[in-house]
């Protein structure tokens, strides 16, 4: 299968983070597409960049259309998420989505672990908007200026395990998501050092996006994740026209 | 005050039945500035379109700021109504949320009737996003083709005013919520021949927006809605790039 | 607009700080008349004193039936709330619905600043009956003996910020209530000393009974807010048996 | 023990069907004492009703104090029972908390059979306030005028036994609720004639009454249900001045 | 009446606690039969026990099937309760389900104190299949090792005591259950010395089984609680061939 | 990997049906080991059947401890899952859980289409363990009695089809589980006939378990999934000994 893996920021080293994960993770009949958004901010923390990342991912899926066979949106929070699952014919994945529901089935409690306070306001909603509030036992987050989005895991490694015992020891979790693009393969670093089972979002992602595939469960033509209703439009990017 | 008014939308009909109506329920001393969206779709129906109206009204909201002392985004779903409120520094209202939280004050259960079944979807996700699925009734909907936004009342007006009656009987609202911006006027004509309460988020809209700039509650310099962290960005339209 | 503010507690002193604060809110054209309960406690903490409160409220209602084109129940926690907007043909508003649906257009998450641990629950009941209670963040209260309901806030200034700084900081509000008529006028001397939008009851409740009384959104004829059924009664006052 | 039962409306036919069931099912060495609301309405369907209710029954509940050893407020819907919880001394309990945590223990989904259309939304809010609503499969109602509320059985048992069923077959109830004062003792009547156990508000009352009188499990000092704190109050009847 | 009390743990200790305290609730006409399980563990805290003792549960129901009046499942956390619900025609009662409505008319928060930390998580699951959570304070629980489960209370009286008043103090509990088999009594014990109202499982399962007794309220025959329809079974012991 | 599939009930012709589907899912690399539940009942419908199948599933994955890496609990409804993941080293996969993780990255609303009316209840309660309520649009049923759990497909196809329309239609279902050992396979059949995706709970737990089996993401040693605490036992069959 051709997986199309979309990073809505605009870091490249945040992609080159998100490919090596995700390429560990892929079956070998798996060809891995990597995408950076043209447009946007450095890495998503709020609604707003949400917005931004969101948009991008639609051009880019527009753009790239035909030449993929799923897509993951390599963001936590999954930015334009269920918009995309509406145009696209093919599985449609987040790192929020695939890490909740993967980890669901490894515990019944969840904490998420962050790399700032201020993103996790927006992971909250994300999660509520997943239905799952009731399983979350916690976000936990760092709590200092991040210097490079791509060295988040060596600058901060130490605080990062500390927050995951406390997530278990405190806040009662089961299971643990390490969240954020930034993130992504430190779950592999870590595991055997924590008490409990931890995934990321990016192996989650890539993982549950070959199972969909796989199961070929159909498309949705009727419901609310059918096609949108045709109509006028117009203005819009070549990218965005395409899915419409 | 400066009231810009937002039709993330395409259609220059719509944006004037909400300006018809937003005039009605202003107060003499508001200035009111229209805006439609330059790229996007007819109508809003589904999440992928309210994508595009979000990215649509960010980009208004930018190339006119510092004319307006409130936005009201007058697409019922408020597309893009959280991340504006981000980065904003005058009140951002939407037209769900302006009438969900005006119709919680006139009743305990509020229906709202929307202009499709396709829709529906998309507002009980707003419904829930407010963390108001508790108080929903029912969403009850118009099930022809739509000729034309801009014609919705006039075609449909026995059917709408039979689907308010069933909201009340059946689904046991106590006020009713008449949603989308191809119905706004449409409360004021029913007025009197419903059995509860009938608000509209035009009217909603306009109204709440005057309230909470009079309260002057102040700006979050912290917190969720706090200006998101500054870091670098690139390729934005101007329009977004003044919102950073 | 006529508006009649009811306090349903004894004090004068709460009553004045409330005609003070409703007279900086109201627009030029309302009318404010004010009424103290004729028989009741100095402030209410507790379901007890709620049910003495409301009961005088509603005597006061209907003793001045006619008077009034909307009513402002002003006592945190809404004594009577619901039952007067069954019998009354106008608006009916309380603090904390009130203060409720406005902050929550400010914010996500909602801290209320209370003058007791005591009313700590009451409130919180109160704010589950609005369906609210996914968006409270936190209540945070004085835990110091009021040494008079009309000083609260010269005797607790300092404590009063330091709470919301907390909610803020600790439990994730986007926005504050100051809940409570003794913290009348509070929300508007802190202003620009909080990191989040702040509101209080007494001003919401002004508001928003201003603009409910100018959408004329119609009386319920049917549903759980139409007036009761009529049947027997016997031995009420004068004012009680006006409402019937 | 001396159990007061507290009929909150004006009916003496209703209190009559009430001491009729309390005797049936109330242990040899129970003393029940009847009393009616001396002021109020003929039955309660709404929440102004209620007020009016929750008054009369604190009056009562002050003016005996002394004489009982718990007391039942008997309408469902419970006017006034967290309030008089606060003040007096002894358990309280209402019909409905009192048939919810008994049906609660027969089956997992309740459903609630009531005497009139109007009355169910304060029973639906009842319930929630209970904290029951995930437990409540269905409120279904008598839909013609009532004649007199002390012979409903009579006049409606037909179309009361189809609604049981239409609960049951329909709704997914496990066990069923017979609600309001008005049906004191259908239970027994309809006991084999049913597809799932049944009860009703007054002996679930009488029963739970005597179990918490034998638990004698203390009183609350401290926390919510604690007396209110001593306050300056003024123009209350005797009874409610008794209760401070 | 005939109960039968069901300790699905293997401690005789336990059971003999069970016991001295049911003696002490019953009624004189209440005919106590005890019952130990044979197979499984020493006490119960976690899922697979909990499976163990619903097994040991039910062949010793169907065992002795004809020889009680109603059944008590006494181990908080009610392993296999729903499942023998269904197949016995007389009333099944658990110790949690019993603690939480009697609880439940005691107080509106309410706080669990556990004898270990592993046992909260299998409570609080508990909790929420009887749909309780929303009024669930806290769950406090030891955190030392047990030396005996028969002597718990002795060993830890000190440390529950501050439990319960942290749990008054810092959690908001309105009332209090001690859970678990090995706190049977203790309730009693405490009376007086905590500021709410404190019940225990053995003392409310015994009095809620006799109360359900005596209301008589009939046996499912539809809906989810009528035994299992008649199908094929093969390699069951004695003790469950009986039940089906 | 070693795959065990454990068939709860004794029915071999239903271990053969999910046999079929198993291998139709598997990845080549994947060994395939079936069980059937030694003793039970012929297909598991109600609380107190799972009771059963959760005890035989047990104890087939205790006497064939070492020769699996992951676990498959073959009947809808999940018996015994929480259990088993406690106690086994390698992932525990069930079918409900794994089919709402699957669909719910498939569409926001699920609906199951169920073998019967009487199993829809224990679904209800599965569902509402994995916290997945909210996402639940309906459960459907088939209405007939069932001949045989093997042939339930051929015999009633016309009618599934006709309950997966109306979960689309009626109920705004996304997505489908088609529910039930016995329809397993059903989802390959019908894909490309229904509106929405669809799926079934064998393949999605097979895929799940393969996933779950590649990701590594460690076993708990604290937290509520650790193994459960040493302490005596006797008494239990060598299978659940082993797991202790």
């Amino acid at each position: 299968m051709r997986l199309l893996i979309i990073n809505p920021n605009i870091s490249q080293s945040v992609t080159d983070l998100i490919e090596t994960e995700a390429r560990r993770t892929a079956a070998t009949d798996t060809q891995i597409q990597m995408a950076t958004a043209p447009s946007g901010v450095a890495y998503i923390e709020t609604r707003f960049e949400a917005l931004l990342g969101a948009h991008a991912a639609a051009v880019i899926a527009g753009e790239r259309q035909g030449s993929y066979d799923a897509v993951l949106v390599a963001a936590f929070g999954d930015p334009g998420l269920l918009a995309l699952k509406e145009v696209l014919d093919v599985p449609v994945v987040g790192m929020t989505e695939a890490a909740l529901m993967t980890a669901a089935q490894l515990g019944q409690r969840i904490s998420i672990i962050a790399i700032s306070r201020r993103i996790t306001s927006w992971y909250r909603e994300c999660v509520a908007q997943n239905g799952m509030l009731d399983r979350l036992a916690s976000i936990r987050h760092l709590d200092r200026p991040l210097r490079d989005a791509g060295s988040v895991q060596e600058d901060h490694a130490a605080r990062l395990l500390e927050l995951s015992h406390l997530a278990v020891n405190e806040d009662g979790a089961d299971v643990l998501i390490l969240a954020g693009a930034p993130l992504a393969g430190l779950a592999r670093g870590l595991a055997g050092r924590l008490p409990v089972p931890v995934v990321d979002g990016v192996s989650c992602g890539v993982a549950q996006a070959q199972l969909l595939h796989r199961l070929q469960a159909g498309r949705a033509t009727q419901g609310s994740f059918a096609r949108p209703p045709a109509k006028p439009n117009q203005g819009l990017p070549a990218g965005l026209q395409a899915l419409l």
